[in-house]
């Protein structure tokens, strides 16, 4: 099947860091960090150096914690055009980088490339990262912040948040946590020309790839401790669990998405959480975390992406989706 | 060494192909294109339709010269803020995809994680591409073309073209192009705050990257038939020959830069050309065919990117920059 990747050499997880803003504070994941700011600024002059921050900040946690300095190649994006969160991030790391779009299922492609280079031995150990803010995202993808639009209900709040995977062949010390299989996504537009209902864009590309994994890996939803997409919140999660259970798939047993595990009712922020730190938080402060523990067995991370673009919707075109699935299966 | 890589197993060029606009069908390479256009909008509303097209007609060329209807991993990326003329493309493509951002390093970066996953065997084969719009760009970097400002000296010209590669473990019926090894680079700054000048901010990455490349490979720059960066013009390519003399190596017998190949001086591009379509385009109407006719054997293919960024820019940053190395490999 074409995109499905079996990694029969492996690709274990080594370590990783989630670092988070002033909302995922206050959010029922906090205790799950590595680091988190009371100040959406992290003491810096602008809300893009602050994102940098964020996302170097995970990348040297990460690091850190398995006593690396550096990887042999770092994969990573983010929402800002030009990625230049992971791109100035990568000069202050200074090793090989490669970057990658993917709008918010970027913390799956980098997983899914760097399994991909560490599972062939090309790359002894890969960083995978991804990143986002809120005011850096809403300046860029809607209205200055300053403005004070209202946001409509099926609005998504991006997540002032950074995750970083250090992907290696060898196994950690701990139990180890393996990337076993993965899919690479189509795009498919259903239509959604609201910039502000990306749940509505990014729903039928996860139900596709969801659709596909099920065909080709052999798997059973029930074979999963968890199947989590990110981020398609309220709205696209509904739509999901409707379209897969069309066709007999019942997913809402072991069925979450990162935009409502990150933040929780009260944090107003409509449909759920977004950005492409969201998922990659969500992963690291608690997915990881929990398989660690032994609490998480088989995880089922499905990154979900509206590629969602100011003039290409100025022009009159709907918002394509993507949907990236990775395997995580936590070994003894 | 950290980032380079050796395709034991074989990923081999299956087919490619070079689309272009008005400025690249008067240039001198123009007889190598698959497809030319006479009009720079293509026949669509927008430019930004335009570039879609350039790169969509490019995909399905090189697909199409191989027989195919598709390809089981898309790589791509262009200079358009998320990517949108690839993520459309994919759309209409249909098959899986992974979004690259790489500014004008995106065909050498495509390239190398098209061979990666090739080689690897996690892919049959995949499809590589990268493309620009000169009309597109200069809205997006500079200023809109309706307020016609002055270019300075050191500008360079955003290709209007688009390339495609077609990657395959497969070795083809006429003798193969193989790609051998790759060299993934690392950001480097050398302090360029003029989005006008990017050649300069990209020479030093091309440097070390060159540098990495003769340190680790074995090879010299007399074992190469054609050393090529794309696209460092003529400021660039000064420098990188300037910094590379200083250390002893002389690369000027067999080095070029795509900036330089693709237009001729009569066609007032100032410093030369850029854009991820240049690069992709002098490698599929020139590099590739020139191989596959025994006129080269070894070519290293640097693609250098400046990940420039106008908020960066206006922020008071620099412009920090990226050269990814693929060798090429005539086989007979």
């Amino acid at each position: 099947m074409k995109g499905f990747m079996c990694f029969e050499k492996p690709a274990y997880v080594l370590s990783w860091a989630g670092c988070g803003g002033v909302k995922e504070a206050g959010g029922p994941l906090a205790s799950g960090f590595d680091k988190l700011w009371n100040d959406n600024r992290l003491g810096k002059k602008t809300w893009e150096e602050a994102e940098r921050e964020l996302k170097l900040s995970a990348c040297r946690i990460a690091l850190q914690k398995a006593g690396r300095s550096a990887a042999d190649v770092h994969l990573g994006g983010d929402l800002l055009n030009q990625c230049i969160s992971s791109g100035y991030a990568a000069r202050e790391l200074g090793f090989p980088f490669l970057g990658l779009y993917g709008a918010c299922s970027t913390m799956a492609e980098s997983l899914l490339l760097g399994a991909a280079l560490t599972s062939s031995g090309l790359a002894a150990t890969t960083l995978c990262s991804a990143s986002s803010h809120f005011c850096t995202a809403e300046r860029q993808y809607r209205y200055p912040l300053a403005y004070g639009g209202q946001r409509s209900p099926t609005a998504q709040w991006t997540a002032t948040a950074a995750g970083a995977v250090l992907l290696s062949g060898e196994k950690p010390p701990y139990g180890g946590i393996r990337i076993k299989r993965a899919l690479v996504g189509r795009v498919f537009d259903p239509g959604v020309k609201d910039g502000a209902n990306m749940g509505a864009a990014m729903a039928q590309s996860a139900y596709e790839s969801l659709h596909t994994w099920f065909a080709v890996s052999g798997s059973r939803p029930e074979d999963y401790s968890l199947i989590v997409t990110g981020d398609l919140a309220d709205v696209g999660k509904k739509i999901v669990v409707h379209m897969l259970s069309e066709e007999g798939t019942d997913i809402t047993p072991v069925y979450d998405d990162c935009g409502l595990m990150l933040y929780h009712g009260l944090q107003d922020t409509h449909s759920g959480g977004s950005g492409c730190g969201c998922s990659a938080a969500v992963l690291c402060a608690y997915i990881l975390p929990e398989m660690k523990r032994g609490l998480l067995k088989r995880v089922l991370f499905c990154g979900t992406g509206a590629l969602l673009s100011p003039v290409s919707l100025w022009q009159g075109e709907s918002i394509p989706g993507i949907c990236h699935i990775v395997e995580l299966e936590a070994e003894k």
